[in-house]
């Protein structure tokens, strides 16, 4: 038995050294590729890595600081020296910063905020204050604002739910919600829509603090006077500049009037740390919260509205401020119009040393390799256009106003952006565009774990299939040959080029565990980073050779890695899980109302307390999803005719590989999303009312959410017409390539 | 619509006036008994059982102490002056309470645990402090030991298979483990298997106090000063005296040396308050506990061992007690030698307002009601005996001698055992034997809610429809007319009635809706039962209208309403269980060997982390449940004939009765379950490991869950032998009733 599974183990080394083909070239052209990417490896010298680390975070550095600029002109040194052909590309934008910050408890008692993180002297960098922003949450709107606090937990849509089954009214009161679950923006957000007049945030000890593990510095998580700062503006509208949107902001751009922005909050804002937030949650009454909504607080907590009652006043300065972006270009030996864009931001909320410096110098040791293997003899055959964000933090500014300034030109010649942001160790994680899902898999086979000695996509599947929630995903870790890469939402730099160009684009990082807690606070430090979240840079020095054989691959493929099967297969499990929220609403809705039209749901709750049963809901019909499987055919169809057309043909030409990256721009339409144009991504989006969180065929996955019967299969229609585009697209492609 | 749905209404509540015969009953017979039943509902007089639930829940009256014998005198007052014939039963029996109590952290600094709970300005009972056992659990051993502490969650098996993953061993150490999850004494008693020198259980606030809601007297949950006392004797073993197993605790009754007692446990323990815990387990290092471990206290737990070390020190004097059980008879006029038995317990761990006067209050106002009824010309067919006992809490002490002491006569006699303990408010719990369950049935359709004016079962079912945990569970309760009656472990006196002499038992509560905090501790006081559990004793009051009917059904019916289909339903569920949980441990077995022995759960694992993977473990074989289907099947087919037969068939006789009441003795065998030899069901037991929690078909269930492999088929065929031994009798009263 114990020798026959030693074989096994042995079997499976052997077989893993030998990858085949690399996707896009041929036997020949891989080996060279595999030469090229072993001097790659061979360059990442995380002694190196970790002075630009230091170097870097060793200030604050946000969008118009002095930090901001010195790092901007660093990078820019740096890729310089290395031979690109750099710029500083300048925009300017609108940067609220805090004149006034004030949060105060009125009543029953008298309390106010600190709002201030202490310096520690366990960690050097945390006594570095000059030019640093005090934590605030940036396009908040000014206001001075005094009302009873209540409750709202995570300040989702499912918690207003709650609070008005207990008869909770928001309006004209102050909404005190808990960082997690959301982007942070959807809870001001929400909370405007429902009435209240101020928000504040706090990080529970639960999510992020003594309950998660020991705090900072006896361990990595939040330290009780750590607050996230970040960015509230509606960015699930559009993000980037808010007076300019979908026009660069450029010196002489046409501009909104701020009044007239859609993307500031309509109500202020503040975030606070927890002990801040222990006297105002100790001070409320009414219902005690729902078992779920309970934090780590050592306190009962309570509904509200009061008794306690809250002032808030938020001021800011709101100056016009340069964004430093730095684009350095490596131009392509074979096909200099067909640009490979690597992108990481540059700019941080505080030191950033996690966020987003550790990324920074993932892409700056890539980069030099890159620089390194063109000196050498190995110039890349695409263009690579190396981009160091400005003003990531308070709204993807700096990579949105290049991507919306040069739009006409990304959208001929961009063939994909690849993103990284800040990472720590653990397991690779990858986000992007399915039709390159097969492309990412082969990388990551081919890449080994710095600690384990198995490739990383072997240890990510063993975590799937140690730790996957349900059999299914356990038993597809099994038998699925490729792991799935994640369909991206928004959070990060990719968002323009995805979203708005339809460009084909991939995040990477490493994560799960580095434990967090210094996220946008002033312990976001190199100390931080180099005792809890990557000692060592063992995974940060991992990065650059997974994207950077990205990068490279797709710079020098002689035909473009993009592949149909993965994607297609992705694109019909969004489908059946479509029909299955629809199944599942139905259902729900049907027994709930029952429930609740004959008086059972009332029986089942407890009359002693305030929570009363749910409203009824509208049933919910029976949608036509035939257009969309239809259609869904067609892709299964001509993917798989491609593929086997493409399989031991290595045809190429321009025209071929031009009709394969602009494949993602069929996704997209100029309409854009209802209610949101500038988002043109018919697969991905990130939701409307989760920020962050990717809604996959969002027209309909939305319309079926937010019971908007009506509209459900007006958007079926719309989306099987974008997947009908692509087929045509791909049975193009797939005559291309039989008739070379 | 909304007409439609008043009509509906309506229609129900019409409907629900009807409910047919009584089962036993018939039409006549029904009709004198609800006529019966509505003078017992009619005297019930909640201001009389208010001045009671006062007067014996003014101070501590614990067995052994003054308060105990006076309690027992005055319900013994009481019912001799309704008119039964009353005797208060005497008992010598083993109870230790505490002379030394210590537990002091030694280091990394110093701290004396208070163990001491608080008098409150706001319930004067709580300085009623005469006589008060202060906290202490019930047969820990003696001891005065020092040693690290090491955190073991619950203290159940699972949280030391994680322990040993950490490679943390307790031998040598002292377990902290909080209450929860199983019985008390199940933690003792495996950290002393597992080594521990010694145990403190603490109760956390995310289990009971501010982090389950507000605490008393704010709120009903647990004061930080708080401390739940408890037995923490081996009673999966044997309940009742340590020294007389299975035999009466009469003044010259043959004992046990106490060193040879093996229901004592084998390491010292001690429980303390959460304001107690917080600098044990602030003072703790090692790793950080997993996510489903962490409590509510504001610190980061660690695992340990240490560097919190503690000394614990406990001494008892090791008395023998007088244990006082009052029992009151009132004669059957037609059946003297069948005897219906209802008990209470009397004996608080100290007042003891909730638990258990509250439900002995509402026993009393059943027996008045009862002696009244006979007074008035409608004496009990059957004999029927109140039971108030005394030393339940030390470990069902006075019922269980009572039981012992005359167990060929009960076993004869008895026809059932129906139980009350603590009560509450919310909703109806029933738990017993299932060949009961359409009996019980029938009540719960007859009573209203207090507060709803539907029945007890239709708000019973409309919790189940609305908060069961799974859709199965939803649709049984849309689609099976009655509600299952839980099956019983242990945790009051049914134990010795069911479990060791087999008499069909049921236990009564409300609950739900009456928040915790009080249960064993210094606050379980008048005070907080009718300011928290149940102001107006609006449901204690509703408690003797549904034993009162069982009571007096069981006592009256001509023929006895025992019922096997409901039984045989509910062995065929068990009984799936029991395939699934084989299939179960089966697949999930050799999924994680798989993943263990090729390295992939290793891999999967966080290397910066001490968890390792589980050990492989024996693969789970396939076994034969053939034998127990087979039975399962004759058992369903002869319940069915026997349904049929009786159906519209009113045949009865002192025979047929015998053959119904004593058909639960036949769940029984003489030799008992394996390793335990005093009980002797072979349907219900409560668990080895869980304590009070039940096991159905625990010969085969314990073997499987204990990868006990070689025994489960043998234990396969013991419960199937069993399940033969019923069919044979049911098929005999088919017979007996078919003839007639």
């Amino acid at each position: 038995m114990r020798f026959l599974i030693l074989l096994v183990c042995l079997l499976s080394v052997v077989a893993s050294a030998d990858h085949g083909d690399i996707v896009g070239f041929d036997a020949a052209g891989s080996a060279t590729q595999r030469d090229i990417e072993a001097m790659l490896d061979a360059s990442i010298d995380p002694r190196e890595m970790d002075g630009w680390l230091r170097t870097m975070s060793a200030k604050p550095h946000h969008v118009g600081s002095p930090g901001s600029r010195e790092n901007a002109e660093y990078i820019a040194g740096l890729l310089d020296s290395w031979g690109f052909d750099t710029e500083i590309v300048e925009y300017e934008v609108l940067l609220p910063t805090p004149r006034v910050r004030e949060v105060e408890l009125v009543a029953p008692q008298r309390y106010s905020a600190g709002l201030r993180e202490d310096s520690l002297d366990q960690d050097p960098s945390t006594s570095v204050r000059d030019d640093l922003l005090p934590p605030y949450n940036a396009f908040s709107i000014d206001g001075n604002v005094e009302g009873e606090l209540v409750f709202v937990n995570y300040g989702i849509p499912e918690d207003y739910e709650i609070l008005e089954r207990h008869g909770i009214d928001v309006s004209g009161k102050i909404a005190i919600a808990r960082y997690g679950k959301s982007w942070r923006g959807i809870k001001p957000k929400l909370a405007g829509e429902k009435g209240a007049i101020g928000t504040i945030i706090y990080s529970d000890p639960a999510d992020d603090g003594y309950g998660a593990g020991d705090v900072y510095p006896d361990g990595p998580f939040k330290h009780e006077s750590g607050v996230q700062r970040g960015s509230v503006m509606d960015m699930p509208t559009y993000p980037g500049d808010v007076l300019t949107p979908a026009r660069g902001a450029t010196k002489n751009a046409k501009r909104l009037r701020r009044e007239n922005a859609p993307t500031i909050t309509r109500i202020p804002v503040l975030p606070i740390s927890w002990r801040d937030a222990l006297p105002l949650l100790s001070a409320m009454g009414g219902e005690v919260v729902p078992e779920e909504w309970r934090g780590d607080l050592p306190i009962t907590y309570h509904l509200g509205p009061g008794p306690a009652r809250v002032r808030l006043r938020a001021e800011f300065d709101w100056n016009m401020v340069t964004a430093y972006n730095v684009i350095a270009r490596l131009e392509g030996a074979e096909y200099p119009d067909e640009w490979v864009i690597r992108g990481n931001h540059h700019d941080g909320w505080n030191h950033g040393a996690a966020d987003p410096i550790s990324g920074q110098v993932a892409m700056l040791a890539e980069a030099k390799a890159v620089a390194m293997l063109a000196r050498e003899g190995h110039a890349p055959g695409r263009t690579i256009i190396y981009a160091a964000w400005d003003a990531e933090e308070p709204g993807l500014i700096g990579s949105t106003e290049w991507a919306e300034h040069h739009a006409d030109e990304l959208r001929k010649k961009a063939v994909a952006y690849l993103n990284t942001d800040g990472t720590s160790r653990g397991f690779v994680n990858i986000g992007g565009s399915h039709t390159l899902e097969r492309f990412l898999n082969q990388i990551i086979e081919e890449v080994d774990d710095p600690r384990s000695e198995i490739s990383l996509k072997e240890r990510a599947r063993a975590r799937q299939l140690v730790f996957a929630d349900d059999d299914k995903e356990k038993a597809e870790a099994r038998e699925r040959s490729d792991l799935r890469i994640y369909p991206m939402g928004s959070g990060s730099d990719y968002t323009p080029f995805l979203q708005h160009l339809g460009i084909a684009s991939v995040n990477f990082s490493f994560g799960g565990e580095g434990d967090g807690g210094s996220y946008h606070t002033l312990y976001d430090t190199y100390e931080h980073f180099t005792r809890w979240r990557d000692p060592d840079l063992l995974y940060t020095a991992t990065l650059p050779k997974v994207a950077g054989r990205a990068t490279l691959r797709l710079a020098n493929a002689p035909r473009l890695p993009f592949d149909f099967t993965a994607f297609a297969d992705n694109v019909a499990m969004y489908i059946s899980e479509l029909e299955e929220l629809a199944k599942k609403m139905r259902e729900e809705t049907e027994h709930d109302n029952a429930l609740i039209a004959d008086g059972t749901f009332a029986a089942a709750l407890n009359p002693y307390r305030s929570l009363g049963p749910p409203p009824m809901k509208d049933p919910v019909p029976h949608f036509n999803f035939a257009p969309l499987k239809n259609s869904l055919d067609r892709l299964q169809t001509s993917a798989a005719e491609l593929a086997k057309a493409a399989s031991g043909n290595d045809a190429t030409s321009r025209e071929i590989n031009r009709l394969l990256y602009t494949s993602e721009r069929l996704m997209t339409r100029d309409e854009g999303l209802t209610g949101r144009p500038w988002y043109k991504h018919h697969i991905y989006a990130p939701g409307f009312y989760t920020g962050y969180g990717v809604k996959t065929i969002p027209g309909v996955r939305e319309a079926i959410e937010q019971r908007d019967y009506e509209t459900v299969e007006q958007q079926i229609a719309v989306a099987a017409s974008v997947l009908d585009g692509i087929s045509q697209r791909i049975e193009r492609i797939t005559l291309a390539v039989a008739n070379r």
